[in-house]
Parts: C-alpha cells; sequence; structure tokens
C-alpha cells in the first residue's frame, strides 16, 4: 500500500456539479426525477454543496429547483443555483435570469463570470469596464437578498496567461461586491499542473477564499485541483465520475479518494468513505452511462489482478500488489481468470468460489480449458458462473439440472409498425425417471426474443423447480467480438442475474445473437440451481 | 485555445508497451496478428520504443518475437523483449527466461528488477543483496550479448518511501553493470504528482538517465509522468489509450498530445501528430475495446460541444471554447444535437449537413422534434443520418424511395445446437405505378436475425437500386436503455453504414431489440438512397 502524506491539510469544500456542468456530456440527459435522485445520493455521500442547474435556462432545470423546495431533504450539503452575471447594459434587479436564480430560492448562488478580455470583447460584445460592472451588480444584488454567491471565473486561467491583470480585476471585482469565492476555471480543459500551480498562487495575493473548477481535455483534471489545492485554493469542484463535456470535468470520485487516502485529508463526514464506490455506481445507473471499469477506486477492474506475477505475490499479501486496500472506498479485490493468467489465479478463484484447494494438475488443466474457450470468443473474466460451470463440468459435478429439448424464438411485422414476438421452449428434468412424458413445453411472447426466451424458460422450469422465482435478470449486454462484419459478426452476451441480493453472470457466444443469448440465459437458470440457490 | 509553455524541452523518449502491460488489462487479449498489426500501427505513428511482450512466459509472445524477426518492418521504432531478472541462486547464463529474451533477438531488453526491499523479502524471498547481484549478473550478461539493456525498477516509489538508500542502490547496480537507463516505476499506481517530483530530483543524483513508467490508480499516471519528466525522467513508458492492469498505464495519447501542444515539445516525427487520433482508433479496433468518448485528444465526444452558450459562441469564433485546434491531432469538432441544446446547435448541424441557413422557426422546432423523439430513447448526437432524415421528414424533403410491406425473422434451434436463422423482407418502390405488382420479396438466411434481415432487405432492393451494393454494415451497437429489468428493457440500437469511406450512424428505439434494430436497419438503406449516394 502507498502510505499517504504525514502532513493533512484541512478546509476543503467539495463543490458537486454532476447535474448542471456533468449533463452537458455527450449522450447524458437527467430527468427531474434523476436529479431529485442524484442530489439524495450525494447528500448522503456528504458532498458540501450541490449544484442543481441553471433556473430559467430550460424547463427541467426550473422544474428541479421548484420540486427540490418540498421534495429533497438534505442532510448535511448545501443546495446551489447556477446562473450568469446580469446582461450588458441592464440592471441584475431586472434581469429574467436573475429574477430565476431569486426564485430558485437556494441558499447558495454560483455566477457565472467572464475573465478572459478576449471573450469579453468578443463572445460577450461589450466593454472590459462594464463586464466588471455586470459582476459587482449581479453579485451585490443576490447578496443584498440575503445569498452567498460564489464566481465561477470563465475561462481565468487562458484569460490570465493572455491578460493576467484583467483577469485579477474580475476576482477584485467579485470581491468588493461580496462574493464568499472566487472559482478558477480552466474552462477549455487545457491546463497542466505546473500552469496551474503559479496561476493560482498569483490570484491568491488578491485575498478572497479561491476554489478550482478543472476540465480533463488534457487528461490532468484531477492532479490540477490538487495542484491547485496545494498552492491554496479551498474549494474543488467537479462531477461525479468525471462527467462533464467533451473530455469530462475532474472526477471527485478519484479527488476523494485521493485526498482522503494520499493526502489523509477528511473530505467526506466520519464513515462516509466507504460508500464512494457504491454511489459512483448508483450515479452511473441514473445516468445511465456505461460503467468505467478502469475508474480509480470505484472501477470493477480497479483493484482486479491478471497478472501471474501479480496474483503469486498476492497468495502471500495482497498488500504487495494494491495501493489501499479496497474495502476502504467500498470496492473489492477481484482474481482475474484468463488465458494469459497461471494457476494462481485459478487456484485463488477455486477458493474464492469454496471448491477449495484443487491439484496443482487440475489449476493447469482449466487454465488450458480457459485458453480454449477463449479461442472461441468467450471470456470469463466477468462470467463468474460461466467460470463455475466449465470448473463444475471439469471436476465432474453436475452442471445442470434439465435438459432441453427444442426452443424457438420468431419476430415479425405486418402492416405498419406492430412487431409481435413469441418464443418455445421444451424441457425436461435431467432426473425424470421418463423423459418423453416428463417434458414441459410453454410458448411465451416477450418483448423481443430474448425476453420471450426468458419468459418461456422460467414458465417451463417453474413447476420442477419453483425456486426460479426468485431469480431475476437485471442486465444484458451484447459485444461485437470482430470488427468490420456490420450484422454478420460473432457477438458475445453478458448476462446478469441477481438472487438475494448476489449478481452473477454468464456468457454466451455466436454469430447469432438469439442462440448467444439463449447460451447465457440458459446457463444463468443452470448455475442458480446447481449452486444451491436457495428457494 | 491554450499556448504552450515557451520553453521547449527535448530529447524525450517515448516507450510503448501496449503489447505487454497494456495486454494485462480485464478483457483485453491480443493474438500473435494483433501484436504485428499494433507494432506496425505504433511504428507509423513514430514512437521510439515498442515492448512487444514476455518472450518464454507464454506461448504468444514467444511466437510473436520469431515472427517479428521475419515479419515485422520498423521503419523507425526499436523492438524491446521485456523479461526479469535472473533467479535467485541460479547465473544469468543459464536462466531459461534469459534465454528466451536472447532468443528474442531484439536489439533492446527491458528486464523487471525489484527495487523495494519489503518485495525482495516477502514474494521473491531472497536477501537484499542478492537481488543486487541479480541486477548486476542479468545485465551485465545481456550487455555482454550485445543488447541495449533497460531496467524497470518495479515498486520504485513505494520501495524509496519505505528504504530509500535501498532503492538507490538498485539504481546504482543497473548503473554499473551497465543499464542505459533505469525506468522508476510506480507499480501499484498511488502516487500523485508531488511525490513524484521530489523522489524523481533524488534518483536523478545517481547520474544513470531515468524513465517513468505509471499506473492511473490516482487518476494521475499522466500529469504524474509529466512531473517526472519536469524532474529530469528522458523516456516514458505508457500504453496506448491508457489500457493495462486495474486503472490502466499511463495513455501516451494523451502524453503525446500534451508534449507536443502544451510542452511544445517534438516526440514524433515531423508531420505524424495528425495521426494520432486515427492510430488511437486503430488500436482500440484491433484490441476490440470500446472507444473512450471522452478520451483527450482522441475521444470521439473530446471536441463535441453542445451548451447552447458554447455552441453561439463558437458560431463567432471556435477557438473561444476548444483548447487546440483538433485538426492538430487528427479530431473534428462536433456540434451536438439535443434537447439540451439550443437554436445554434441545429443550426450549425443544418449547414454542416448541406440544408443551409434554417430560419429561427425552423430550428426550433426541429429543437422540439428531438425533444420528443428523446423522451422515447432515440439520441441523435452520435446517429446523424437518422437526424438528417428527421430534419428532411420537417422540411418536407423525400425521406423514403421504398415502402415496407412486411418483414419476419426467426430462430430456431432443435435437438442439441444446430440453430437456424431466416428472414423475409417484402417491399415496393414509392414511385411504383402498380403497388401490389411492384412487390419484392425475398427471403435470406443469416448468423442471427439482424444479419439475416439485412441480407433479405438487401436482396429485395437490389433490383430497384443497384446502388445499395455500394453500401456496407461496419458496426453494430446494442445500448440498453433502463436499468433493471434485464431481458424485458428498451433498447437502442446504432448502425454504423459505410459509404465511400464516409461513416453514417442510423438509429432505433424499442423493447424488441429485432424491431429497434430493423428501424435502424431500414433507416440506413433510408438515408443511403435519399441523401444522393453515389453508384
Amino acid at each position: 500500500m502507498t502510505e499517504p502524506l504525514s502532513t493533512a491539510v484541512s478546509g476543503i469544500t467539495l463543490f458537486d456539479t454532476t447535474l448542471r456542468d456533468g449533463a452537458q456530456q455527450e449522450g447524458l440527459r437527467f430527468s427531474v426525477e434523476d436529479k431529485l435522485r442524484i442530489a439524495h445520493l450525494l447528500d448522503s455521500l456528504g458532498l458540501g454543496l450541490i449544484e442543481g442547474g441553471w433556473p430559467g435556462s430550460n424547463p427541467n432545470d426550473t422544474a428541479f429547483f421548484q420540486r427540490a423546495r418540498t421534495e429533497l431533504e438534505l442532510t448535511g450539503s448545501r443546495l446551489v443555483a447556477f446562473g450568469s452575471t446580469r446582461r450588458p447594459g441592464a440592471r441584475a434587479a431586472d434581469d429574467p435570469l436573475v429574477a430565476a436564480l431569486r426564485e430558485a430560492a437556494t441558499p447558495v448562488v454560483c455566477l457565472v463570470a467572464k475573465s478572459d478580455s478576449r471573450h469579453v470583447e468578443k463572445a460577450l460584445r461589450t466593454t472590459l469596464d462594464e463586464n466588471l460592472e455586470m459582476v459587482r451588480d449581479t453579485v451585490g444584488h443576490l447578496v443584498a437578498e440575503g445569498r452567498e454567491v460564489m464566481v465561477d471565473c470563465e475561462h481565468f486561467f487562458d484569460g490570465y496567461r493572455h491578460n493576467p491583470a484583467y483577469a485579477l480585476e474580475v476576482v477584485r471585482a467579485a470581491a468588493e461586491s461580496g462574493a464568499s469565492i472566487a472559482v478558477l476555471c480552466d474552462t477549455n480543459g487545457g491546463m497542466i499542473p505546473s500552469f496551474i500551480t503559479d496561476i493560482v498562487s498569483d490570484a491568491a495575493a488578491v485575498g478572497l477564499p479561491l476554489g478550482i473548477h478543472c476540465h480533463n481535455d488534457t487528461g490532468c483534471a484531477v492532479a490540477n485541483s490538487m495542484a491547485a489545492m496545494e498552492a491554496g485554493a479551498v474549494q474543488i469542484q467537479g462531477t461525479l465520475n468525471g462527467y462533464g463535456e467533451r473530455t469530462g470535468n475532474a472526477d471527485l470520485v478519484t479527488v476523494i479518494g485521493n485526498l482522503e487516502t494520499k493526502y489523509d485529508l477528511r473530505v467526506l463526514p466520519e464513515g462516509r468513505l466507504a460508500e464512494l464506490a457504491g454511489v459512483a455506481h448508483a450515479v452511473g445507473e441514473i445516468a445511465n452511462q456505461l460503467p468505467q471499469a478502469r475508474q480509480p477506486y470505484a472501477g470493477r477492474s480497479s483493484f482486479a489482478h491478471k497478472a501471474g506475477l501479480h496474483a503469486s505475490a498476492i497468495r502471500i499479501d495482497p498488500d504487495l500488489y494494491q495501493h489501499i486496500d479496497p474495502a476502504v472506498v467500498g470496492n473489492d479485490m477481484r482474481m482475474l481468470v484468463s488465458g494469459m493468467s497461471g494457476r494462481a489465479n485459478v487456484l485463488l478463484k477455486a477458493s474464492e468460489l469454496g471448491f477449495g484447494e484443487l491439484t496443482r494438475d487440475q489449476a493447469s488443466e482449466v487454465v488450458e480449458l480457459v485458453k480454449e474457450r477463449e479461442v472461441d470468443g468467450y471470456s470469463y473474466e466477468a462470467a463468474d458462473a460461466s467460470f463455475e460451470l466449465l470448473m463444475r463440468d471439469h471436476l465432474g459435478l453436475p452442471t445442470s439440472p434439465f435438459e432441453v429439448v427444442f426452443w424457438q424464438a420468431s419476430s415479425h411485422q405486418t402492416g405498419q409498425g406492430r412487431v409481435s414476438t413469441t418464443a418455445v421452449v421444451s424441457l425436461y428434468p435431467t432426473d425424470a425417471p421418463d423423459r418423453l412424458a416428463g417434458a414441459t413445453t410453454v410458448e411465451a411472447v416477450g418483448n423481443g426474443p430474448v425476453h420471450a426466451l426468458d419468459q418461456a424458460l422460467r414458465g417451463a422450469l417453474i413447476d420442477h423447480f419453483p425456486q426460479v422465482a426468485g431469480c431475476r435478470l437485471t442486465d444484458y449486454r451484447v459485444r461485437i467480438l470482430d470488427d468490420g462484419h456490420g450484422t454478420d459478426a460473432t457477438v458475445r452476451v453478458l448476462i446478469d442475474t441477481e438472487i438475494d441480493q448476489h449478481i452473477t453472470t454468464t456468457v454466451g457466444v455466436g454469430t447469432d445473437i438469439i442462440e448467444a443469448s439463449w447460451e447465457a440465459l440458459s446457463d444463468a437458470y443452470r448455475h442458480a440451481l446447481v449452486s444451491g440457490m436457495k428457494v
């Protein structure tokens, strides 16, 4: 494990902008309901500030703040409404978007202000003085209305490198008019840590507390945030899982992991750090984004070991090959079995699955089997349940309590639009005295052929094995294995099955997506039944 | 745009370990053929050193070096074989893995050596002195055999923080026995830039040139690599797209982008930087990994703009909201159209698609249409061709030169294993004088229902529209939209179609995967035919 820095720094506030800046990510869209659920999760993790959106800029965000007033009970976080300094040549008190900010009725408001003189002149098309007046007027007005006002200085770093005096003027205008903090934004994401350190140190001389808001266009959003903190910034803005426009924002999951375990800084309330991976995944589910397997701290692969050299050492001491104990952030160490891995991985995995200690020969044979199946496109790294069936088969243990006689799935459309899908499954229990007489045939309709097959299979099984009622398919993933073949490709299907809150995964492979799905689907029920599922 | 540092640093070598350390990633597996293709791509990009694998550790890597001798012609890169220092208590000259390194016959060898005293004692189970002797013996032997020898100091940073004197001893042993460089490895990935800077500065005092090898467990692999370079390291090890065990290795794509555009350092041969995104994608295709949309420099989303505020400014000057010109690294700016975006995005997109200037009212109506479709699960951010059909429909332009009477797809299995899939499509050209007489009905078999439908549809179209022969479906992606519904979920299908080397994407949505696929499939042909595809 990596020992943290010995000197703890304190007083850092985390500002989450998943619901505002994170929502700018390509392919990401939050409903009002989603936003309320995520705000609740962020509060449960213990983040200091939660930016909910930009009231008045779109109906969704306006509705969120309306509903939040009655439906969102925060236990520790403070809700922030985002907005902009008033329009040039107007009065803040008369600006409709400033009015929307007042109506959002949040304790904190975060105002974006231009701090790059080129943007003031080219994009905003006003004078440098009027931009400063817009900051003073809008901050002053909202402070007078009783709000705590934070100022996001847009393009601060690019602006500073072009015209440092003006960028600092904007921070000074914020300070003079009562803002509580100036947040220095790397809006275009082009900074690297050495740029950040110098500029933040300079800006700190103004005397207003500083925050940092980074984008990941150089792959340094997290490092830049930490560089700013080391140079004096006391607030870090970011998003859960690094969601955001282009390359995304600084990932608060990683920021939190680093501050807590590398800087030995308490930035979450006592006991919440172990919720980190869980909250990251829950937000990902609501955002409907594929999990990032390699995400620091929270990723499914982030504490997974494949190299045989590592597996051997881990059998001696897990800390030799991991930078922290994964349980600290709510994650787990996983041992991967693949054709690349050796006996040590198989031995560890076998005991993880409860098969006890295999002999060296048995372990070598399993490694060979896995290699052969991988050539066909199978992958057992994620598919624990299929690997268990493979092990059982190799060890001569039962792998299926039923045999399938026949299955069929059919979809058709007539006229405009209406599509109908049916499936038929016929099977008998392996121990049936008379197989023909014991066969059960069930036909079912479904939303798509895989759903129809699942319904028919479950229907045929339930008479013989009532415990399948407690078995729920929770995810279905398709992966095209060979590129450039369009719809004529080999596909790998992974199916997640939940039994008693425990999730297992099965795999199927084929050029026919339905055939591959059927394999993963029927193996899911096989595994559930032979691995001793409780009724 | 962000201006680079004014002072250029030179003499940095890039060392790619995609084929060795990158292959440790969960779910990643390279065939020998894959490795040869990737090595060729890395050479074409102009990387200095390409580590091909660990000869003798597995048959694949041994075969790679055998075939590389005759099949791999490198134009500028040098090939590296990875290995370990000899076993304790033996002689390097007698060690079978050292023999495999000699037989690999590469100009450069990279040896991993333990440099954390705890690992020497606990994992290697030998004495600290014997470990130093293993370094001297193995390096000396291979240098005498005419190889350039680099030494990867495993766990150097953790080792240094625990026992600095011993970690430096290992670097000294490498220097004394003729190694050309010591590469300091953050094997467990727990470092942050401020740790790196101090330790590299200290190690530099030994006098041997230093390299850096980082993992991304703190999200800082790229920043740590740059911190090491600023402290004096002259070689940076990493992988394409950051592939690697756990959270992955330092992403060389990002490292290259940063060194070239932020430090103004020439690390690729003249003219190659514009190949960066293309090589990143090509390696991803061979590795069969999902592209990382948010990857710095190369990601599909990395220069994509969704925020209405940004779109308005970009209409004035694209540099206001991007940190570099994306063409420099072979990427493109993209304007995203979604329910979140406003008229400015639609206006830019319409002119990108050749519809000319829409009126403000037309643009507003299209925004509303997109919002409505998004509620149903459609997404037009990636599906340009479907968005074009939607625009055509709204503007009263033709959207389909054919009408479908009927389609059907059916899969069934009898007995053990054999699965058969057939599809039927019946259609007539929209301008047929007699619709019933003009209908063409084609039945086709396929590898799976979508492939069978594609074959039947293409067969039915080709008599009327011979130009569909030039149309090729190149990718098929399925996305589950609502979580927790198993096989009963709404799915979104995206299909990529290539015509004249230009790729377009269509989208289909439904609870039936076949129905959603049919929508995307038939829209792909509709779009190809109405958008003026050449014969």
